[in-house]
């Protein structure tokens, strides 16, 4: 017989009744019953019911022992009666008779429960995380996190993809976080960097011919922690070549519909082939957000010609000088107070905006002092137009176009909340597609880049020649699913030609675009490739599939929100030798500095 | 027809004669037969013959393209006649006609050329690693690591194991090399470093109760570099729970041995489950070695008691003073001039040992100083022994039993070499065991750890409480291959009181443990499963199946051996604002400091 186990705690059913076996785990609960004393073991795969009462020598052992500690069971498998079966659980029809039992690890007194969804605070969750990993929820979150990357892996070799590994110690990368650096030991007075992604690596691939690349790829961000960013993350990163936009939207599409459908467990997908494509300038202005979630069925729609003229002042003027007016309607809300639409208001001007006006309609009657003032009449054309019925109430968010576009968006988000319409169980994706390539940056005057200077513009050369720059859109596209922006990506401009040309347009010259994408225009004068790609975030993939609204929750270790591993005491202070050896000096030693400790020469695996 | 290809270089066959195609690639080669051009056009996947004569628009843009250049190619699949047809390539039997021509990306002259075999100078090499990656066999390199490890997930999955990612932010980790450190922003003066190994992280997967957990693990050690060494490498790092050593032993055999039948290209493969198993005092003294090459036929022996008393008064005052004799036999060696011989001693005393004694054998004959004074009577006893025939010579070294047994395993390498007696074409598996939990140190006059102290002693508690310690044996191993340690690995002491013990005897108090260890020690006074596991080396592995020496051509982008990166530029100097927000300072300026760049705010994917 094996030392520990001749099967797992989650394999034994009816069909074993009467056999001898020999289980190990964890002690999840014990229950005294006068004599008889039932055990819950637990192990990775499941929880198997251990009884023992005076006739086993197991009953003295298990009696003293605390929960969490680990042991061995020999026993026999005995069906249980039938008013005792659990049938929640897969071995639910039986239970181990405990004939012996052998210690493996006794448990102290425990800093938090395992069993039981208490909800604990996570500075003791991450302190103790090897026993708050052992609870069902975080257990399953972290095991789908793996099932989930695993079958990334498989969806993406099957469609041609190869996985490469790419530097982690390396050169400060074009993006535009903040590099973690890491000192030379070699090299006094240099740094390596960890990749904020590997762009750079995964186009290299591209212009060495290697086709298409995929990597479930670490990166960097020395960024302010939020619920939804980790210093570390994972995303799916990929590149192709000899692709159209089109083409990556063929193959990533049904990567990413057939692995939410594999983890849905009923939720309805967009189906691969039906992710809505919406130009970045109609996202702005039916959405108020480039990161639309399609969950909402609200849309917003552009009203600034009715009120050009309009008794409504403030309206008109907003009208007559540039400005838009933006309509949220707020559906079936007749029999709203009039406290809701005033709360609504005073919410936006909370939120920074000049608020929010509306009109409500009961039974097709208007109220509020918009209608009051646009009249009657108008606002019934306005209502045609939109196509809203006789009990609908609308917002108005109106200004300059940038701001009254946000607050449209914010509004559009807390109307559909509030009135309780956004689908549930769903994941719906969308592309969001056309983004401009240049923008007048107000502040400096000037036309600089919208997004990616490196990006491909739609029309090549001939379009930056022949377009007015804020007219140029380029080949760049999100992923977006749920509101959430899984990804950004873009065909990518391979010609040294044209990117001088599109840096000639921000304003940068040819010596400053050479002095500082040197590697990329280098690379790119020796046979390039056409080449695009895509990096969905893996992290957030998993929150989405485990509905967990914080990254820590999908991490097997993560740091906390101030960036420390409490179970393992990162960051810690170095010895002034290690310093040394590094050719730096700590600027403002820390308050407490850790003694050094005096450590044997330990080798791992 | 799609925008770059109909197919890829790779798969046009006979039996797509007369279809009208679209291929993308680079030029890889041109050839001019005097108005017709014969243009080898590559990519991945393989390489098409493009042909243009005077008919064709392509001709005279193919005419003035340099070699590497990307360019589409329109035309018609043809059989080639019979007389040209390439055997060698899928696409051998065909050539396509181009009708048009479309330049993706020009190419300049090259700093090194693509095509041919010819050696050039790592240093250009790594500087246009984008080029050298197109070359035939790094390229090939480069996707056979890509299919090593994806097949390594695979039958890891087969075994049970779920992946998992654990932090590359972390703390100084428990293995004896030096750290990379990364300054902290949020906390001056503290500092995350870079796993040597996600040792402590794997153990606490266990403690969590995850079971079976493999990772690909990046790790990074800042250790001067080698021909096979790089500063980050990968792991297969892996870790059971509720096993004994003989269960990692049956789980590892068949996937390295499958591993390797499934890229062996013919080359034998111990077959899993023949794996020998070699305790570690055996093959000392067999091999003088823990990583014997079974490849060499060679057998250490123990002639010690044979010059016990000898007429060879070295090797008698060697014996009686508790040092040992080692013999390395020289097989059909008859014929080999005394050079030969004397040349073998030169080699040992270059090495910095006291020399290598012989003795030669033709046709039953000794010759040589230790046989003429050890007298033809033992000789003939001692080849007795040892098996030897009338034709064999034998290597001695005679010393202190850790100098002997070295000499002799560097002997019996040079010996194999020499004779050419290590057998081609495979590879042999081994397994180093029962490795001395503790050793003497001879400098501190005291016992310590001989290796790992986090490894079970044979016999746990019992056999630190009841045995010497010099004799107690650790559940630890290594697996070998080739002469080459792929990886060590152990069943780990999961008990804090055996560990306690185990440190008693290595002179540290319960104090200094708790100090040093809280982590780990802490961890297990919750309920630990027993559990093992070890770590194969990734690129080892696909040095050893590419058959290629230095570690830098399995790689995608390494670093080269003074740690730089050439293409990328890494590591560089920082601006001081990084510095200042790190909270450190350099010690010592670099001497050619690099301007700090203007670059603008880019986003990647």
């Amino acid at each position: 017989m094996h030392a520990y186990r001749t099967h797992t705690c989650g394999a034994l059913t009816a069909s074993d009744t009467g056999e001898t076996v020999r289980l190990s785990g964890w002690i999840h609960r014990k229950r005294d019953h006068g004599g008889v004393l039932f055990v819950d073991l637990r192990d990775n795969y499941g929880i198997t019911q251990i009884v023992a009462d005076e006739d086993s020598p197991a009953l003295t052992v298990l009696d003293r022992l605390r929960v969490e500690s680990v042991v061995t069971i020999d026993g026999e498998v005995k069906a249980r009666a039938a008013s005792t079966v659990n049938a929640s659980l897969p071995t639910g029809e039986i239970e181990v008779f405990a004939r012996a039992i052998t210690v493996q690890s006794r448990a102290d007194e425990l800093p938090m429960p395992v069993a039981g969804d208490a909800d604990y605070p996570e500075e003791i969750r991450l302190r103790n995380r090897f026993l708050d990993l052992r609870r069902e929820q975080v257990h399953a979150n972290i095991l789908l996190r793996s099932k989930v990357i695993s079958s990334i892996r498989q969806r993406m070799v099957e469609q041609g993809f190869t996985e490469f590994q790419t530097p982690i110690l390396t050169a400060s990368s074009p993006e535009g976080a903040r590099d973690f650096l890491v000192p030379s030991r070699l090299h006094a007075g240099k740094f390596y960097a960890l990749p904020q992604a590997p762009q750079m690596f995964k186009q290299m691939l591209m212009v060495a011919g290697f086709d298409r690349y995929f990597q479930i790829a670490p990166c960097f961000r020395d960024e302010d922690l939020r619920a939804d960013r980790s210093l570390e993350f994972y995303q799916l990163d990929f590149e192709m070549s000899f692709v159209t936009q089109e083409d990556v939207f063929q193959m990533l599409e049904p990567v990413l519909a057939g692995l939410f459908e594999e983890f849905a467990g009923g939720r309805s997908v967009t189906p691969a082939g039906a992710f809505a494509r919406i130009p970045y300038a109609e996202a702005m202005l039916k959405y108020g957000s480039d990161k639309p979630d399609l969950r909402n069925p609200l849309i917003i729609r552009d009203v600034t010609r009715h009120f050009d003229g309009s008794g409504f002042g403030l309206f008109a003027n907003i009208a007559g000088s540039g400005g838009v007016v933006r309509a949220i309607p707020a559906p079936q809300t007749a029999h709203r107070s009039r406290k809701f639409f005033d709360e609504m208001n005073e919410w936006a001007r909370a939120e920074g905006f000049a608020g929010l006006g509306y009109v409500t309609r009961k039974d097709g009657v208007f109220g509020g002092p918009v209608a009051k003032n646009h009249g009657e009449e108008g606002m019934a054309r306005l209502y045609d137009d939109l196509g809203l019925g006789k009990d609908d109430g609308l917002f108005f968010a109106a200004g300059k176009e940038k701001d009254a576009t946000k607050l449209a968006g914010a509004a559009r988000t807390r109307v559909a909340q509030e009135l309780d319409l956004v689908e549930k169980d769903c994941f719906k994706f969308c592309w969001i597609v056309d983004f401009p390539m240049f923008e007048y940056d107000e502040e400096r005057q000037r036309i600089d880049f919208s997004h990616n200077p490196f990006s491909m513009p739609q029309g090549e050369m001939e379009a930056l020649e022949s377009k007015e720059p804020l007219e140029v859109l380029a080949w760049q596209y999100d992923i977006v699913c749920n509101g959430y922006e899984l990804s950004s990506g873009a065909i990518r401009n391979h010609r040294p030609d044209i990117m001088y040309k599109a840096f000639e347009i921000a304003g940068y010259s040819r010596e400053e675009v050479d002095a500082n994408f040197s590697g990329m225009i280098n690379a790119f004068k020796y046979g390039a490739p056409p080449h695009g790609g895509s990096a969905p975030g893996i992290d957030r993939i998993v929150m989405l599939l485990a509905d967990e609204p914080n990254i820590r929750e999908v991490i097997a270790f993560p740091l906390n929100q101030r960036g420390e591993d409490l179970m393992m005491g990162a960051p810690s202070a170095v010895s002034p030798q290690q310093l040394k050896e590094l050719h730096i000096k700590v600027a403002e030693p820390p308050k407490a500095a850790a003694l050094q400790q005096v450590r044997t020469d330990i080798i791992g695996d």
